[in-house]
């Protein structure tokens, strides 16, 4: 494989579009992208675009070709990846083994969704089938009840308490006041999250992602074609990309208290760029519920197994901590447009990198990584990052 | 890109299985295709499934995950590829690539869909996100209305008949007969055709492809592996994988009579492989609709663009014809369980190039084609198949 490199990215505001329809979020993050590539249309030989569940939230299916209908990119190959909630960053991995094999030399990698088209009993119904529909959903469980019996999990097993959940919340919230791009820009307290509400116990309503609408795109390019083309002066290279699986159903694991996917994808992305956990810099996590950003700090060997509670509690993955955790605001905070939310905390990782994420800066940025999962953690893909 | 072959297969009949759920038909196809390839679960590096509306037909999205749990292949990275009903022919161009590249040496890649467990206006309303819901199916366009339109344009630019477009479904069905695995293995005439009541006109009942369940998959190992492992009794090589885009809606093509997205396919995988449309074998083609034979044998060069109507009715697609085309029985008759179509082509390459075709095996069959088009032609993707 040879070496692959970020050299522009398109985002949209996330939040409820009730302005802009689907394609016209492609577009907008579509477009930014490939006009900062410096590069023209036709230059982009394929498209990979993530998202979930266009089907049941639009009515639409066909998304790749949809995505180069919709920045005039026709006749490349475009091909839709779904991977539930790991759909974008799936998406970015697929352009990257395109790029990095040489049968590419310039993609366009995109994620969308549009979630606030249909009621939240339909949306809930639709996230549903991120997990096992016939043993969990079908059943009664909702998704937010599936994530709460991981957290009963892990606070049975460690000693986790709802207020170190909560404090994954209130620094992502933090995080997100310094980020034009985010759902949510208000700072919360732990008393706020403690207060707002059980949503499936020990989930209160502040523990949980939102439903959001969004795209997010980046131009990936082979990186000793983006150097002769003059294009790397911001370019990020991807230096590691591991993808995993896990058994779809919560029933079928050993525990509940950890995501096995995300440890054996960590590992697998940690030896591909050659580095240890203590390299990286900033990480961007799938925290669609609290303790999910708990047990994916832990997975990535910033923590010991256990004490990612604690961790997070004594402000370790605060801007200025060891290890800064979703300075983007997170899925909490930023928003969580399910198919584009891998492809977001790429470009986080890409403007971390080149000093431009502004009062959320992680000072002396070298190595991003970012962690995006599917479901309850049948699919983790995981990504390593560094300024060229 | 190394040499990529097919090395085992396994396949469900297509049909209405109301006695197997969506899972249970993935583990038969997927299942059949691993014991067959005379490797271990444990040599599979990778799962690409194709799947177009899962989540409005089974309410499940996630199928990348879902397919490697049914089938005990975790952690391995398991994706789901999306193309409308091009959705099984994308997948299986994103196994090769991932093996073409060097990235892996085998990968399992399948296709399902499971269409009968919604009403027949449900399954309208998840087909039609094929198109572009927006402007064609929101406005009231039905998928047989966007053929019919196709279908009309080609009847008024080279006076091809109703008659000939039957003799599309009246060949398809003669060759099912010979299927063990067909949907439908039962003679029809023209009259039978012209007689079956409009659909959307000038389509009939008996020019449409219908609601079928069903599940295919194949193992692909680069070829020198296969070599070495001695496992290349069956393979048959891989010679092109061509993808190609076009515009959503039809509104927005130059002309209704042609696919251009399949005749640049066509051109791009003749030119991989070093051959001519007239060294072609045999061929599968993506006929959703018998106009859509018609137009397809246009645009993959086999006769001149206008004359496949008369091409058809002469009976040059005919097993002992000049050019055998869809004798598995086409979609027509075969069924068209819309994520598993792409795949199901490529096994009938596989089972003719084997000298295994029973009744309808193509003498002296060298090279295969199929052609699979997702939509109303917005993604074609065309793979060329030799023995090894």
């Amino acid at each position: 494989m040879r070496s692959v490199s970020i050299i522009s990215v398109g985002l949209t505001r996330f939040g409820e579009h009730w302005d802009k329809n689907f394609k016209e979020l492609i577009a907008e993050a579509g477009t930014k992208a490939i006009v900062d590539s410096g590069l023209e249309r036709k230059d982009i030989q394929a498209v990979y675009g993530g998202c979930m569940a266009s089907g049941r939230f639009v009515g639409q299916e066909h998304i790749g070709a949809l995505i180069a209908d919709q920045l005039g990119l026709n006749p490349i190959p475009a091909t839709r990846i779904e991977a539930a909630c790991a759909s974008g960053g799936v998406a970015l991995r697929n352009g990257y083994m395109a790029v990095g094999s040489g049968m590419y030399d310039v993609v366009a990698v995109g994620g969308v969704e549009k979630m606030t088209e249909v009621s939240t009993e339909d949306a809930g119904y639709a996230l549903g089938g991120a997990g096992d529909q016939e043993t969990e959903l079908f059943m009664g469980a909702s998704f937010p009840a599936l994530y709460a019996m991981m957290a009963r999990a892990h606070m049975k097993e460690f000693g986790t308490t709802e207020e170190q959940m909560a404090a994954v919340s209130v620094k992502n919230h933090k995080n997100a006041v310094h980020n034009e791009y985010a759902q949510f820009r208000s700072e919360i307290t732990i008393e706020d999250v403690m207060k707002s509400g059980y949503i499936a116990s020990p989930l209160k309503l502040l523990d949980c992602s939102p439903i959001t609408d969004g795209a997010a795109a980046v131009i990936l390019c082979a990186t000793d074609v983006a150097k002769k083309m003059k294009l790397v002066d911001k370019a990020v290279e991807i230096i590691a990309s591991a993808q995993t699986s896990d058994t779809l159903a919560l029933a079928h694991r050993k525990n509940l208290w950890e995501t096995k996917a995300a440890k054996i994808a960590a590992d697998e992305a940690y030896k591909q760029a050659g580095i240890k956990a203590k390299d990286v810099s900033f990480a961007e996590v799938h925290d669609c519920f609290s303790p999910a950003e708990i047990m994916a700090i832990e997975a990535l060997g910033f923590c010991k197994q256990g004490e990612g509670g604690k961790f997070t509690e004594q402000g370790n993955t605060a801007i200025g901590g060891t290890i800064p955790v979703n300075t983007s605001g997170g899925l909490k905070a930023f928003g969580h447009a399910i198919g584009a939310t891998g492809i977001k905390q790429a470009i986080e990782a890409y403007w971390q990198l080149n000093n431009m994420a502004g009062k959320r800066q992680v000072k002396g940025a070298e190595i991003g990584l970012s962690h995006n999962v599917g479901g309850s953690g049948a699919t983790c893909v995981v990504h390593l990052y560094r300024k060229v």
